[in-house]
Parts: C-alpha cells; structure tokens; sequence
C-alpha cells in the first residue's frame, strides 16, 4: 500500500483548492471515512475504496429537470449532478453522451417481450464506447488537480478515449499497452499523437509497471484516469443512468440489464439511479439491475449463482476482451446490488454473444462490440428461463462498437452469395423477390 | 437509356399517391421539366438529372424556427424541409444526424485560422458516415413506393448504411460488391444480416449488373438506393446545411469544405443553404464553397483550374477510397456553384491526406476516415495559399470515421517507444515529465 500513501501525499497538495462542483469529499465505501478531494483512490484508514460525496443543491425538481433538459445535447447537462467545475461545458472536451436510446420493437419481438425494450447506444460516442464518459469527467479531475499528463494503460477502448480526450483538451497524454498488441488497436491508440509507449510484457507487466510509476517521483504529475483519478472517472457512469431516465420522459426503467467488466459501471448506474430519486427527478418504485458477463469470464455470475458474497479471480478467455477482467473490484458491490433490488448476473458463451451480436445488427441495425452481445445474449438467457419479466420496461446497454471487434462476427459473416454478373446467375441463385 | 425509360414506366404506377411532406414534384435540372413524384432519376424529355421540387409552408419564419428546435435530436427535426411524410420520427428508422459541430481552437491555431473554424463531425451517425442520411431519406421513399428490398452496389460505407437502415426499417436488404472486398469491409456490410451478394467482376462490373437489374422484371420492387431512388436519397445532404446553420446560432457560415465524390453532396447543401435564406431562417448574405479532391482522382479539381465546364473522368488512384469516383455526375453543378460563391476546388496528395488525419486526430481527438483528411488537408492548402480567408467562420466536413480506414494510416502511427517494463527504461526513453 506503499504506491497509495504516496499517491494521497500528493493528492493532499494538488486537491486544495479544487473545484469540482457539488462534489464535497471522498468518502471511503469501506468505513465511511471522508477525505477532501484530491487524486487519492484508496482509504488511508482501511484500504477500502473512495468514493465521490456530494452536497447537492435542494429546490424543486421541476426546476431542475427544466435546467437539465436546457443544457448542452451532452453529459454536461448533467453537470449539477457531476464532480466538474460548474462551467464545465465551455472547456474543450470531447462531449460524450446523450447517444440514442432506441425502443427496439423488432428485437423484442424475437425476444418475445411484450412490455417495451430499449438499448441505450453507446457507441454513438466520440471514440465509440461508454469509456468517453468516464474519462471526459478524469479530464476536469486531471485539470482540478493540475495534471499535465493524462494516463492509462489499456488494450482497447479505454486507450482511444484517452487519446482522444487529451488532445482536444491540449493535455499530454501516455498511454501504456503491451509491446505485442494487434496493429489495428496500435493505431487506434496512437492516431491521437500522444505518447503510446509499448511494454516489453503482458497486461500484467504493464499493471505493474503504471503502480510503480504512481509511486514514483518520475510520475509526478500524471492522472491515470482509472488508478489516482479513478473516484472521478467513475462517476461518469452515473450519466448512462440520468440519460436512460430523462429519455424515458424522466422515469425510471423496472429492468436494466448492464455489462460486468470491473462492475464499476454497475455500481454507478445505481448510484444514479438512487441520486434521481433522492433528488424527486423520478419517482421512488423499485427497479432490478441485471449484470452481464461472458462464461469465459464470469467471476461475478460465479458467486452470484454459489451465493456467494465474495469473488473468486479467474483467467479470462472470451472474445469479449473489454469485459476481461478475471478480478473484478466492484464483484462484491455488483452481488449487493443484484440481490438487493432482485435482479441477477449471469454468463453467456462466446457462441451466444456472436448470436446476439448479429441479433441485435439484424433487428435494429446496430452493430454492438462484444460486450453489447453480451448483454443481449444475457437478456435473451434471462428471458428464456422466465427471470427476466417480458412485460415491463427494460433497457439494454451497449457500451461498444462492433467496428472495434470485427474479428468476432468476422469467421462466421459473410456474402449470402457470389455469382456471375449477369441476371441469369441472379436468378439462379434465388435472390429476385 | 432502355433502362431509364422502364424504371419511369415502374415509377408511374409505384409513385401514385405517394405522400412525402413538401415534396411537390421531380423537376430536370436542365430542361426544368416537371413530373410527378415516383422512383425515376432521369428526365424522360433530355435524360439530365431529376431533383425534388417543393412547396413549402409559407409564415413566420420564427416559429419554423422554433418547431425545428423542438424537434427530435435527428435529422426528422427538419421534416418540413425535406421529402418525407409530416410522421417519420415515428417510424422504425436508424435517426441519423444532429451530429456534432466540433469549434476546433487548437486546429485553428496550427492553422493560422484567427476567426472561427468549426468540424462537422459525421463521424458520430449510426454507421458512421454521412451516407446514414441520404439512406434515410431513401427508405422513406422505398415505404412510400411500396418497395419491399433495399439495394445498392458499394464498396464501402454505403453498404453498411443501407444494410444498417433497411434491418431497422424491417425491409429486406441486397447489397452487390465485388467478390474480392477485403474481409474488414464484407463484415460491415454483412452483419446486419441482409443479403450480401458478391459480384465476379470488379466494381464497373457490379454497377452494370445493377442498371441491368433495375431495368428487369427480377428487379421489381427494388429500390436502389442512388440510382432509382437517387432524386430522394441525395437530398439527405441539405441536412449538413441546415444542422450547420442551425448549430451556429441560425447563421450562414463564411465558407464551408465539403469534399467532391459524385459531387452530389456539395450541390445538396448548396441547395440547403439557399432555402434556408429564401424561408427566413438565416439572414441573406455571401457564402463560399470550396471543394476538396485527392490528388489521386481530381477530376473536377483539374476542369476548376483548367477553366473548364465539363469534367474529363481519371482512373481513381487514391488511398480516399470513398471519394473514389473518376466520372463524378455532379461534376459540372460543383464547378458552378465553386465559381458563382467565390470559392474553389482543389486537391491534396495522400501524404497530405494522412497528415491531415493525424493533425485532425492530434488537435482536436477527432479520428477521421480519408475523406476528412482530404477536406481538412485542401482546408490548410487553401490557407497557405491566401485562398481561403483565415479570419472568417469555417466549416469543414468530415463525413466518415478513421475506423473504416485503419489502413492508411497504419504504416505511420505507432507506438512512441518500446520500454522494459521498469521505472529505469521508462527514464532512458526520456519519458517522465
């Protein structure tokens, strides 16, 4: 724990006098303990988790889903309700947010819900995944704290929005992946012109490598968006939960079903929704949260069927490489939360997830990355087995775009047909209507 | 022209009763005949090109204004201007559109740009490219036509426009390419699941296949997306005008960068202007519009500098492999409108095209496909050569998104350095900050 004290003695110098609109202290998930603000991501009392506490503004809901609803087509609609400076919206950023919630009739047809189904679309999002969100809020956290360079390690998405968002935003950035990633994530990654520095080892190494880096006077001045700045960073999951509810006319869904990597996402999605209510901008009924996990890689869903209020690590080996973390750190808050509100996690395989994939392409035409066949092969699971309730309102996550994991879909999609060019193969071939 | 006068004869009976909001008739671009609404792209007098005529409502152009601000975040916002039944939004359709205007300060300044200059980034339509739009426009027309399969020969993002919009529409959808497409792009095309058909023959091949087919009894009920549907379909580019204007604070733009395919998008939006001015909704002042080539395929920039009215077809040998058309039909109307605005048309190398890409993905974290790199890289030639005013409000376009084309800048991008995964080789390659 040597890396985190280090980090807080920073953070104790850098957070003064940070900004960050009603966010009012970290608080340790652990024991509750708080702390000012600053780029610390652990409880110095008990080693637990930090996280965001607010003072949020009382008044009348009305005015402030009127205010909401006047602001920007981006997560900074939200800004009342986010760790960012109050004119957070006139700073350069890549504005994620507020992508499409499409009410899929025709895949709830297939599917045989009756009640309305709906995917929240997050690869409408600059760099086409949910991780825009999360790292746009690391990015007024990074300027809060005076950070020049932001930071990350990644194989995938994450490593794009970095880029991304640090260069519209003029901050340096260095992104650390393994020496060996496929070149067409190395150019993703490195088309943004920060640093991309490849390490000489696996994802493992490069972990290892950013901790000791944290630590280090040589990384004085570095926000690692999901390590020293990951309080902040998370809590732009929070704003798929806002946008879901504003965009069913400011009301809360009775099911949602959300993808399990870290469970991070899951937890804040909850978050969100519970701040909405307390908040009057919805009103209070109950809702289920469903957690998403590929077999290949299901800790969560493990413990959740064991009982188990613990998460066991596992080598991951799926092809939903962006949920494939064999260790989750939110596990035991995800379980809470499943039992809690009477939903559940569970598993899909590889198979299932190229089905749902093309599923989804074929019903709605959008074309989900891995992780979004994940949680639609997972819905179509809980359908099935009756656990999912086919009449109520239910809205699906797709956090990824499906051009970012083409080698899934790829060995399996191809031309119905091939012919000669002319009318008599068209013909032959059975494709005249 | 057999073929023409046949899909007429369809268009008669098909075109009956069709009800598309304002669209009043077809008018031929030059001989200005009129005929009645139906899927026909010819004139059956001098075989020129039909367009769509309108009737719009007259009235205060204020509460125009103000219905298209309470519209839906999409292109359907702007219903009243374009050829669709008053209910679209209604319908199951992929709502393409209202993407961002990004203002790129830190391009401008690399630049040397002193006023404003602004990205329209269609990068963030649902497939990811502008041609969401005009396939949008060209489903309501298939509806109204009673057309039950959606078709279109593509190479590239047109495939996936269409076959991402009929699956959302529940039409059937047939899409024709070459048998030999790379693997990348057969996936995009196929996975919404229509039929995918690949030609033996190369892309010329696969357009005469089709003309063949439109014109045979094994075609009906096909609507073609850019060839009998076509008069419809293009004007889908009119809203890159409106959403322009409307994101500017209802304000023409000094100069605008579109770049020249078939062409037909510069004409489109030169068009889109004009009716915003001649309904009220922007205050009546010059514009110029600049057209951008690669180097590669430039007919029209070379009939621009050679002086000349007609446009003389090159092979295509560019990495901008959307802007690819050697005998673009528009050709002649870009050259009118560059002239007659005070613009210009002008072409870039694939050198400059991938700096382009990179300078845009480096200044502002937007990652755009080649065609983006064409316009922004004609935008800082232009500006180095006093032709294109630094101190006025520029918009330039980028109609698609990096991740189609990887490929380009692939053999450039790459990882900064290549470390040992500890702090001493991380200091050697002069890292820490």
């Amino acid at each position: 724990m040597a890396v985190q004290a280090a980090a807080s003695t920073t953070a104790d110098k850098a957070g003064a006098g940070a900004s960050l609109g009603p966010a009012a202290a970290l608080s340790c998930r652990e024991c509750g303990e708080r702390i000012p603000l600053g780029p610390v991501f652990a409880c110095e009392a008990c080693f637990g988790p930090l996280e965001i506490a607010y003072e949020f503004p009382g008044g009348d809901p009305a005015a402030l889903r009127e205010r909401i609803e006047a602001g920007p087509d981006n997560i900074w609609r939200y800004a009342p309700l986010l760790p960012v400076p109050a004119d957070v919206a006139t700073k350069p950023n890549i504005n994620p947010g507020f992508t499409k919630l499409v009410k899929a009739d025709r895949l709830a047809r297939e599917l045989g819900v009756t009640g309305s189904l709906h995917i929240k679309d997050d690869s409408g999002n600059p760099t086409h995944s949910f991780k825009d969100r999360v790292v746009a809020i690391a990015v007024e956290a990074a300027r809060a704290f005076g950070f020049t360079t932001l930071s990350c390690s990644s194989t995938g998405n994450l490593a794009g929005a970095v880029g991304a968002a640090a260069a519209r935003a003029g901050l340096r950035s260095c992104v650390f992946i393994p020496h060996d990633l496929e070149q067409g994530k190395v150019v993703m990654a490195a088309v943004y012109g920060g640093e991309l520095v490849g390490i000489e080892g696996n994802y493992d190494d490069v972990n290892r490598f950013c901790s000791e880096l944290i630590g280090d006077p040589a990384g004085e001045g570095w926000g690692f968006v999901n390590v020293n700045l990951r309080p902040y960073y998370a809590e732009g999951s929070k704003t798929l939960a806002y946008e879901i509810c504003e965009q069913l006319g400011w009301r809360l869904p009775d099911q949602l079903v959300v993808p399990i990597a870290s469970g991070s996402q899951l937890t804040k999605i909850d978050k969100g929704l519970k701040e909405l209510i307390a908040l009057g901008l919805v009103e209070d009924k109950p809702y289920k949260i469903f957690g998403a996990q590929a077999e290949g890689c299901s800790p969560v869903s493990r413990a959740f069927k064991d009982g188990h209020d613990v998460v066991r690590p596992v080598r991951p080996e799926t092809i939903a490489k962006s949920l494939a973390i064999g260790n989750p750190a939110d596990g035991p808050y995800v379980l809470d939360i499943a039992r809690r509100t009477g939903g559940a996690v569970e598993d899909v395989d590889d198979q299932r997830i190229v089905d749902a994939i093309k599923l989804l392409a074929r019903t709605e035409g959008i074309f989900a990355e891995t992780a979004g066949g994940v949680t639609v092969g997972v819905t179509r699971k809980l359908i099935e087995e009756g656990r999912l309730d086919p009449s109520l309102t239910t809205v699906v996550l797709n956090t990824g775009d499906g051009l970012k994991t083409l080698d899934a879909v790829a060995p399996t999609t191809g031309p119905t047909a091939v012919i000669r060019p002319n009318l008599d193969s068209f013909r032959e071939a059975g494709l005249a209507s």
